[in-house]
């Protein structure tokens, strides 16, 4: 898969040629895979096989099933991390930190919320993309909230239910366009939300 | 407009054979003028000019602007009239009464819920629908809130943000279909979501 030579004899710097080629292959493949078995039941393993690859150089290029999904759909690792990270931490401003988190990636970068509101927009007027999408919210919620589920058994539905009516303010606000929606600032949008997703939360 | 023979010479009862066909002749005008003009800057005058008809007439059909749209977006005057009234009455369970109205009206009746499914589908992926949808949330939400934005000069924000954060939880339930929100009791979502729209709202 890696270019062995460099035919036109100029000098390169950074990475070799293949490796954009190899990457790309993978996400190909990793792209039909998830449209015919869904995020579930996709693995690593038959993304590399489809591919032709090792499985270690997908996990080299991607580090896990969530974050070639993301790649798949555009989504960069900064908006990944930013709402991946948001259930740790002390419970007492849960609420205020997933809110700030949600309104900064969709209210920031257009480079960052685009992919989301690409995903959303699909997941909305397409089924195979929705159900793709909801696999992959619902996985994440599970594990987002693994710790606290000891103590509560509807702790995935609480993140779940914060979840869905966060992008339900983000449609409102950059979808739909509701204009008393759209030219709230951030800031009073966080504390008048934030103590309904601690509610919701908690 | 009204058909002035009844060529088969059959005995009709109920309504005469020309109403459905001035109901139609008035939806069409509408649709086409709320599509040209958006919600806001369309006038029932200015339909029943495109129709051909008395403004009376479609005041007699149709009551309000609000109804005239309604029933151009196929919505019951069931659902419309279950939305227009949960701001009423105290504030003490309105959390509680918001929740219920809505998680009612989309888990129920197909027949009243799938209209306002393809009008979310609708708005989402289609600019032009997007913005009438938007003007007819904005101008209901300043009105239902209109005897609470004397105190308050967020009233009409919080009920948008209350709204959209339902709608949100209504794409994730059913559009979406995320299993941790579709499998849920409506019981259990109104009792984890009531106190968080409460807290939205008042």
């Amino acid at each position: 898969m890696t270019a062995k030579n460099n035919p036109g004899g100029t000098v390169r710097r950074g990475r070799r040629p293949g490796t954009s080629t190899t990457r790309q292959t993978i996400l190909d493949a990793a792209r039909a895979r998830f449209a015919t078995d869904g995020f579930a039941a996709t693995t690593i393993r038959r993304v590399a096989a489809d591919a032709g690859v090792n499985p270690s150089l997908v996990m080299q290029f991607f580090t896990s099933k969530d974050e070639l999904f993301a790649a798949v759909m555009s989504i960069s690792p900064k908006s990944l991390s930013r709402f991946s990270t948001v259930f740790d931490g002390p419970d007492e401003h849960l609420g205020e930190r997933v809110v700030r988190a949600y309104l900064e990636v969709w209210d920031g970068d257009p480079e960052d919320s685009e992919p989301l509101m690409a995903m959303l927009r699909g997941a909305i007027v397409n089924a195979q993309a929705g159900s793709q999408l909801r696999e992959f919210i619902q996985a994440r919620l599970l594990e987002g909230m693994g710790t606290r589920r000891v103590d509560d058994p509807d702790a995935a539905l609480r993140a779940g239910l914060a979840s869905s009516m966060l992008v339900g303010l983000v449609v409102g606000r950059r979808i739909v366009g509701v204009p008393i929606l759209a030219e709230a600032e951030t800031e009073t949008l966080v504390s008048l939300v934030a103590p309904a997703i601690q509610s919701v939360l908690t």
